[in-house]
């Protein structure tokens, strides 16, 4: 186990008709709110209203942005900042998954920063000071509502980055799964896989000795096995959709990578197929991590069999070890088949062979991508190949 | 799943050596630390040396006690907080383990608190400031380190209270797996039985849908009866040493029971066998735990299954289901055995029957105590006789 610290402040509120209490949340922080948000079902469900009658309850006015986007870009960033400093904005709120709650992490940070915010992005400086975050969060994914990251797109040239800060955790994040019944299937498969995907980035290390959190994210990984099939049947099922965001949130609080050196290659590579092809994170996902694993399962067969037997409930009595780990990434794969993901280039689209480009793009300038296998420029085609 | 909030912005700082660090740590809320500690065994080791230099490296001063007591003494707390308020101390360093961590969290309380702190203890008013908190961990098992909680024991009547309050949450508890070397076997494997307890309170739930919960709760056991027995064979193994000071930790900080009602009978029974009988908490539990739940399983049959066969491996393949739960408990039982601990009230030296006086202590005015099952006197009595 490695040296490491945890420390996460953020506070989760979590169950039926917690919105409604935002209001007093937002109130120990701060007295003018933005609210960040995209698209109008929040409108249409109520939620917005719920949430705004409790900010005015509490004495809160607000403004909103309504212009969230997929992949949140600077320009939007920009937008929002220049709102904020305008009408004196204290707190910012953001209503959603990931791109309003990255939105609003990048909105809090800039409105405190002289100078070009892209700088601290780009790494040439440090977030010193943002405006309090607060999160009503409706889309179990990214984690990103106890996490200290966030990752913009420059408009041009779609360069993606990611600053990380203590300073821009949300203060709090108000989780009501009643707020995830009306997400569309293809989209609950997808965020499910992200979750997973969590997970396994942290799961597939070399380093040793991490019995616990190894149990710990073997935990998470089968409640999602458990629980995603279910909730895609039955999508307003409460006990469903509370055991998915609640992992969904865990996955991603740093506390099950605690010890331990996490991998992040599929995700690198995913972000490609996302910028170049505009497919869904989790369904690229979907279609990375098992051609990941056939890739690179070598580097530390018995992680994979731990995996296979733990995870994927295949039989320790086989008798070849390599079988097993191989049984155990058919399993997933044919688990990501069953909700409905894509697991391969050619059922996203992808059918053109774009592969260097991309292993360029992913390697942004360094020699490899990943931890559990430092994967270079060839690494990272062959693993598209795989995964035609 | 219930409704539920969760909050624990505790640092923890876990790994070798970290103690050579406390000075920085203590530097970010403090200029004059009372360290609180009790037994030689820390100037013996070096210990206590290596976090004075700190301190003084960061140019911290500081005042000792040294009187800590296992069950930590009100009137000890007293003494503490005269010393305090004397020194304008403005910081309460805790080396040790819940004894010392408990005592710095009532001194803490107690500094700005005017007026009999007891009153606090017995509910009758609530602390509104505390100094920070600061925790050097040495013994693993009290979970006190990242707790809003802290009990201690009027030295008249032996009357042991408990306060909760975010308040007391240590800023930081600096955790390194190699202070625990030299703890005793006896000592090593009370504390790894105080942990499980720690898990199993919150394990045995009425509350239904709670997967995920449930899941990492049977990683941490599982995670202590894969560890224990190589820890006591091994004492100075660090890995080893190393999850148990983690699991620890995550056991009582209040995540793993999120959503669902915990028990607590267990803890609130042992106490009574502490208190008229001197017996190490985790010992009592070991006695205790196994005898409730012979008494308990029938209330839900099916959660005893489940830990029969996840966490105990019983198989699932026995034709009885009351067969696999009482097999999952025998094997519990076995495995305290197996560790050194007692299982019977006559193992640890209990041939009177003072079962009624005890139950009613444990009761405490109430009508009945636990939640997964309510234990009236009869029922606390029959646990009793179960343990013999």
């Amino acid at each position: 186990m490695q040296n490491f610290e945890y420390h996460n402040p953020a506070r989760i509120i979590f169950g039926k008709g917690r919105e409604n209490d935002v209001g007093g949340f937002v109130k120990e922080y701060g007295t003018k709110a933005l609210i960040c948000y995209g698209g109008d079902y929040l409108k249409k469900n109520g939620l917005l209203d719920r949430i705004e009658n409790s900010l005015t309850e509490s004495g809160i006015s607000f403004l909103e942005f309504d212009g969230v986007v997929p992949n949140p870009r600077l320009s939007g960033v920009q937008t929002c900042i220049d709102l904020c400093r305008k009408n004196d904005v204290d707190f910012v709120l953001a209503v959603g998954g990931g791109s309003a709650i990255d939105t609003a992490k990048a909105v809090a940070a800039g409105v405190l920063y002289e100078g070009d915010l892209w700088e601290t992005f780009l790494g040439h400086d440090t977030v010193k000071a943002a405006l309090p975050v607060g999160v009503v969060l409706t889309l179990p994914a990214s984690g990103s509502e106890s996490s200290k990251a966030c990752v913009v797109t420059k408009d041009e040239g779609h360069q993606k980055r990611m600053i990380s800060s203590p300073l821009i955790l949300p203060k709090f994040a108000i989780l009501n799964p009643e707020t995830t019944y009306t997400l569309p299937a293809y989209q609950t498969a997808a965020g499910c896989t992200d979750i997973m995907s969590h997970v396994m980035e942290r799961y597939f290390t070399q380093t040793e000795n991490v019995d616990f959190t190894d149990r710990l994210l073997e935990a998470a990984l089968r409640t999602m096995l458990n629980v995603t099939p279910r909730v895609l049947r039955d999508p307003t099922n409460y006990n469903y959709r509370a055991e998915i965001m609640f992992v969904g949130n865990v996955a991603h609080n740093d506390l099950l990578g605690m010890g331990r050196q996490e991998d992040w290659a599929c995700h690198n590579i995913e972000h490609e197929l996302s910028a170049l092809y505009d497919v869904t994170h989790g369904a690229g996902l979907a279609v990375v991590t098992p051609a990941w694993m056939k890739h690179v399962y070598k580097q530390n067969l018995q992680r994979f069999v731990q995996f296979a037997v733990r995870v994927m409930d295949v039989d320790i009595a086989f008798e070849h070890q390599e079988e097993i780990a191989l049984e155990g990434i058919r399993r997933l794969e044919n688990f990501f088949k069953s909700i409905g993901m894509p697991t391969t280039l050619h059922d996203v689209g992808i059918t053109d062979d774009r592969y260097e480009e991309m292993a360029l793009r992913a390697l942004d300038g360094g020699a490899t991508t990943g931890f559990f296998a430092k994967l270079d420029k060839e690494d990272i085609i062959a693993i598209f190949e795989l995964a035609k």
